[in-house]
């Protein structure tokens, strides 16, 4: 994934936690994740950079009720901290995707863009077409 | 989402146990699910339907890492029987996505079709362009 793609999930994400490094919200209470799941928010909380306690315990609601406050730690843990910001914009869309169409969840806009995809392609044959007949003539 | 969705993904999806209805795998051994858990295969699981004990299981080893095994039967138990089919291929679609791609999922592909969408529009507005020139002469 190049990183226009991470730029864009950076710029799109508005729900994180205030500061993108590993450190929890000391002062400022649990983070969003250990908010909803009435725990201690301890040092080094693996959610704690990503979601805050406003915002961001709406989307660990649905990351939780998806995937699993269990799975997507272990997912995150996997993963370099540098490229974690990511997996969190994704999982939080995907969670979201499925809680509002718990049937087709983020595949309903796979679906949707391919059709979008399908019906633009006659546009661009006419293209490639007209200009190979301003060419030969 | 429409029909043609619902028969496309029918269509695509080749993991499913034998049978479409809510029957388990009499006779054929625990489904892909129960197979994969190591555990009996009861009378009405609601995996059994989707999962056959080949394929399925790969499938299902996929699920259980990405949603849980738990979290995947309570939503398939909050969804009619005549949509659970739909939702497990765009389960499984989402699962498999995930192992392939910790990052991105299925996100990477929604990222690929946001881009051929992007690059197709000019292409659009030089036809409609082209259509206004023909209609004015």
């Amino acid at each position: 994934m190049s990183n226009h793609h991470q730029q864009n999930n950076q710029q799109e994400w508005q729900g994180g936690g205030g500061s993108s490094n590993n450190s929890n919200n000391i002062g400022g209470g649990p983070c969003g994740a250990c908010k909803y799941l009435r725990r201690k928010c301890v040092k080094g909380c693996v959610f704690a950079p990503y979601f805050d306690s406003e915002q961001g315990t709406a989307h660990f609601a649905a990351v939780h009720k998806v995937f699993g406050a269990s799975n997507a730690s272990k997912l995150l843990l996997r993963i370099p901290a540098h490229r974690r910001l990511d997996t969190v914009v994704t999982l939080c869309y995907e969670a979201l995707s499925r809680v509002r169409d718990p049937i087709y969840g983020c595949v309903a806009h796979i679906f949707t863009l391919q059709q979008q995809v399908l019906y633009a392609l006659p546009f661009l044959f006419f293209f490639l077409f007209f200009v190979f007949l301003i060419k030969k003539s």
